[in-house]
């Protein structure tokens, strides 16, 4: 069964990852996985919220969001309608549990970085392409820091490991990598995951949305994801080298 | 190493499914995970959300809350701090989701059924246990709903599947089922896992808290967990049919 | 004209004081009044809110709040809803002035206890069964305070009166004592009276629901309220005592 | 011992109810006591809410607010804050019941009428205050439905019966009518009592500040009241008159 | 082509500026112009917000408000609705900028004042009603601090400038001065205009409602306007020799 | 005195207008005027809001926001603050005005549109950006409308002006063009004219930040801008060709 745009089963779509797009954060990265676009910036606060002064340790926190009319219809902004939904917090607490794995907080120093991770166009895959270009922006941030000599520990320790995301998905009957959003609308499984750049796991998330699923599924699904996101951190090495 | 209260690595806490422990809802069960007690009620009305008026389909959803001494510190009301929480949104949306996948919505017909899981007492498991103890409401509500012939389908085409959910996690390097709040908090990971009756993945959530985790690693989590959702389930067999 | 549980006019229903129903509070006690079901916690914090700061006086208030589906339909929560409604507050307002009359707080020195009163199964006079519940509660955290020599005064000096409280109305142009639900939805008259252990008056709220009431009416209902609240605070002493 | 403006205890300040106040409102009364000063404002909307439709039944409702410099000290407006406070709501509350209970909902037809008390200026009784005033401008708003033949019933039909409320309290001992504000905070036991024009009850809320009340003072606290309602009627009926 | 009051174009409404019309504010008046009536209350505080204590300046904001029933048809309170509508954010903002425009901050040394504009009742040109009443109020409230000896200049030179504002329109083609409200409504081209005493320009904004508007008609708008504007600020002069 | 970048004083930034910047939307263009890049983009509904039904009016609507890091220090998300702050109101409501300034709503037909401009980076200027890329955006999406035959009047009808719009002001005593943001900031005089092709103006505020301006200061502003916004409105020519 062929995909939308012709692609194999465990191919990624063309991904872009454009290092200072904007001029005023200390990282940021215009990321894109296909037809999704994601505006990640990292923004450095010397000191940390009072909960946390003295403690010798840093803090790295995520804002997701869309803008209005990323999708195909344009949904109301929670900021009018005066909170946040479910979706966005999930998504928001997801990113930010996923790029403190890659952190050393201690080696951070007392430090505060927000990833904001907005989403300009969405094409299936937004939090899985944040976390990938979110990575990329805080790294860039820590070397902001670095360079005004703000560091607790040496750059390479607070950065020491990299993750990425990539969304799998059942369509169909067969495991297909980053899914874009029709292929996601079909899916009777859903998942996403967040590696290391040695492979490792950081977070696994898998749905039933219509159905369930057996472990055979479960683990042709891991299999392909982990080859994605080690591509990605390809990627971001790339892109962090240029 | 040994558990706080003796267990091996591979067992549940006391599990206690109290149907009726209230009197006003269509299904209600006060669930105990060991020290973790969750009231589940189900909430039946008739017909659905404007949105899906004219679908021929049911409506399941589910609200999970704490009260603010649940825990060993007070927190504040989400209803005085005006707004709901991260957590509360994603772990209401998990709940939803799971119990989604055990009902035929069409055979449920136009009704829409409200899961109210609420905190009495937390002690590590509080999603896991409400899920578990929701899908007891649940059935109790479908059968109050069949009592009614207000079923679209047969009640046992309602409730094709039964889901019971579980924590796992690594401490100390050792997968551990069920976890405790102390447990909990010493995990390197943590995931929660929802399954069927027969065994089926429902949804699977796997965080590396403070560290990352490896295939392996994962894979004995989703043995122990797979093993003790079986087991929920037989308790919800028996508690069904007293 | 018979009472729908055939109880005397001047009858209360069959009140439970359990003490130390929830582990992690300073104080806990879930009180019952017939098929009114509450969960009257009392949490302590050493120190006051800074308004407080340096007066050498302590503070004590309460949150009342019903879940759910407490009552025979289902209503929305106020977290969801984005605000406490007006009866909400009222209530939280009466249980605190309530149980402030109650305690010395200089005698408790710059600690602050929060009550929790929330309803778990509604039937008829939540309020004052909160108020009843919340006493044991308070008098237990109290007494912890007293433990860690945490208090500025004796303790029986805090607690230097205790408070019950009790709904009364007129049905049928009958004065009764304690209504359940199917009563206060009857009732003409509707009066909540909270009364000292030597049957001195605390608060007196009186409202013509339908009608209005003369002054012999208001006062059959103050003697039957007071006499109600004696016996309320006898079984106070007695679940003290156990 | 003396009142601060030198009254005897049972007097009431001086009271003045303004009609047709600001020109747009169906009704609209300035009502002063002392130097306590509400507008107050009744507006008609032909119809009722959603889930009165149909009933027959017209619908009566009371909103309370204070300027954020009507007292001595400048609060911060409960629209900028995003939410109401528990006082506004109790308040509130107290005025719709006490105005519903001289209406008769049937003869009024499905009409609504919304009664606005914004308090212009403190001075202790603002609540009592704004129950005298609004009854006026109910009773004028009333007037010109039956002007315009929109009345189910007749006019004096709807208005069966007057309200009006003042505060009372115990000082130093001795029982007060009409505290101002250096009263107010000085009362040892407070209460508002909404009486009808015949001198039957409505509704009575008595608070022990800092203290208990025995049921002799309560008496004596409502036979000054009854006689300040009396008088209170008296001026609603000169105002009306003339 | 007649005004439905009779007015030249280029004439204003009776003006009237009632100083000290409440008691607890620094400053308090009630201002006309014509049916519009705004009461303006100065509320001073020592000290100043948080972010500019030690810069040795001082802090002027101001909110405006309308009373629910101020205009023909009652409006929702944003306090209700939980949130401040765009207009009240706009012309609140407005006030705040054009006071501050006649205020020497430094001279004013570290004190706050709120000036709160609430609209008692609505004809037109409420903001710039507001505007010229609260100059007034502000004065009487940095005297205020003059006779404390509070402020850190001379009062001359704290209020070194007066401002008052009216609104202008072109209606029917011909600009008109200090519109009504029908006036208002029928306006091609609607400008408010803030001018200090001398006829300097504060603040310039205009809009065209339903067309869109020449330089030449611009010229007319502001020639009307200046002069509207002296004659305000010979009130204000009256109002304060007074 | 020279500028920053090095402009003339009547000379624009460097202008783009980058058409179909994102896929799903009716109309959307990226607008950066020098360092300010604002993403504008058009969404359609067929039918308008309920209040508008049967009247044969379309609806123009738009609301302005700002990404946290658009700017050199990062501001909180108001869906997270629970509020829309006053400047965002003020310049969502200047934008619609604006808009609908250029558009016939009864050639419009039932049909609505809204105005999304947020800004992905900010260095002065963003509202005037906004406005100037909402109006190609607009045309687009009216140019969408007619594709698909569902306007009431012809395209040429519906949008009968174009509207564009410029930043002017005073700095060190002379009027400048277009302002940067350390130009704004230095700005004793403030300016936003809102202009059509043919150089009428739609709206004009002017406001004296810190000072105060003349009439011939007020003239020289509006002459610079008139030629700053026939300037922009060729641009929207060329692009709308292109």
């Amino acid at each position: 069964m062929a995909r939308p745009d012709g692609r194999r089963p465990d191919q990624l779509r063309p991904v872009t990852l454009t290092r200072g797009w904007s001029t005023h954060p200390e990282g940021s990265v215009l990321v894109e996985f296909g037809g999704t676009r994601v505006l990640c910036t990292a923004s450095v606060t010397e000191g940390v919220p009072r909960w946390r002064k003295g403690s010798g340790l840093g803090w790295v926190t995520a804002e997701y969001a869309m803008l209005p009319r990323a999708t195909n219809t344009r949904s109301d902004r929670e900021s009018v309608r005066g909170k946040i939904g479910g979706r966005t917090h999930e998504i928001s607490r997801l990113i930010g549990r996923s790029l403190r794995a890659c952190v050393d907080l201690k080696a951070l120093g007392e430090n505060s970085i927000v990833l904001d991770c907005d989403v300009l166009q969405a094409d299936g895959g937004t939090r899985t392409a944040s976390i990938t270009g979110a990575y990329v922006a805080l790294y860039d941030a820590v070397s902001w820091l670095a360079g005004r000599k703000s560091l607790a520990g040496k750059p390479e320790r607070v950065m020491h490991r990299s993750v990425a995301a990539v969304s799998v998905g059942i369509v169909a009957g067969e495991p297909l990598l980053d899914l874009c959003y029709v292929e996601d609308v079909a899916a009777e499984v859903d998942m996403n995951v967040v590696c290391t750049g040695e492979g490792d796991f950081v977070e696994v998330q898998g749905t039933g949305e219509d159905g369930v699923f057996s472990r055979a599924q479960l683990d042709a699904l891991l299999d392909v994801a982990s080859l994605g996101c080690l591509e990605l951190a390809e990627a971001q090495r790339k892109a962090l080298a240029s």
